[in-house]
């Protein structure tokens, strides 16, 4: 029914997460209304990211150089490392701009449903990073799923006897969230690890 | 905060309709998890839809030839012409497959107030098609909206002398949806275009 160059930018445009026949066709048919320079800097850009970007070799963080922009960075608290599920964490955490620390992306979290094992998420080369640094602190920051509880615990069994404090970011109810939308694990939760006010 | 070429795909996803700030990340993240191949098909298409598609000669509708599909088909009925705003319709109405004729794709619908007149959608190039074809039946099937009603107000008032009927699709309520949910004007529509039951 499409025309063949069409219909191959259809199939593109769906291959994406979240993006459905619809929004793929609706996407594709704004692609033949846009200028052709734009078109051109967005195919580029498609090359380029995937041609530019690799990982640092220290800390696993996009970079386009062999050692990434925060790890070379002069002006981090090198007494931090905190422990990521992905580089996109890194973004969030980075846009919000309290923590000052250097990171370990993580190769995602350890599954054994999913036949992800702790050596596949490189596990190694964290220890690699802790080894050859001084740090005071290691802060998880993976999310509060199963398999990121999982992940948190191996971690912080294998740094045992390493004399290093490990703290994991804390779970519970949202800022601003409405008690009503908030599932029942989260609740527990939040009763579980109450703080006491001062 | 990104490297270069991130940020440079980021802002292309972010070029497209309906994508902000955090899907258009989303989507550059995915970008780097994927195969190369696809990704080189994924450039390819973009730079090959724009370079190959065009507008058919006689309808407008999307080709990579000098003339549509459907206007060079054998087996369409070629006494209908159904007029549409965008070629999105014309593949919306060929995914359902009850009409079977020819299609004049215009060029969006008349708005005085965007200031497109009735010379900038491709109205000459309707009458040069009617001109040159024998149908019995013009059927405007442009949105029911004010710029829809004006283009098949101004459409209806220049086919007027030709002697041919000229037809608009029915506006109402959707098949299956909640009464409580549609809006006045349709409402309003469905009951002044109410049919008696035979």
């Amino acid at each position: 029914m499409y025309t063949k160059s069409l219909a191959e930018l259809i199939e593109s445009f769906k291959s994406l997460p979240g993006i459905g026949e619809r929004t793929a066709e609706r996407l594709a048919f704004f692609v033949l209304d846009m200028d052709e320079e734009l078109v051109i800097n967005f195919s580029d850009a498609l090359i380029n990211a995937k041609k530019n970007i690799s990982k640092c070799e220290v800390c696993n963080n996009l970079t386009e150089d062999v050692v990434c922009n925060i790890c070379s960075s002069q002006i981090r608290n090198v007494k931090q490392l905190c422990v990521v599920e992905d580089s996109r964490s890194v973004s969030l955490f980075e846009k919000i701009g309290t923590y000052t620390g250097l990171y370990f992306v993580l190769d995602g979290l350890i599954s054994p449903i999913d036949g992800v094992n702790p050596e596949d998420i490189g596990i190694e080369k964290l220890m690699r990073m802790i080894e050859k640094h001084d740090f005071d602190e290691i802060i998880l920051a993976v999310k509060p799923s199963i398999e990121g509880e999982t992940t948190s615990l191996y971690i912080k069994k294998i740094l045992e006897n390493m004399n290093l404090k490990v703290t994991r970011i804390a779970s519970g109810v949202p800022v601003g969230a409405d008690m009503e939308y908030i599932d029942k694990l989260t609740l527990m939760k939040a009763f579980s690890e109450r703080k006491e006010l001062e």
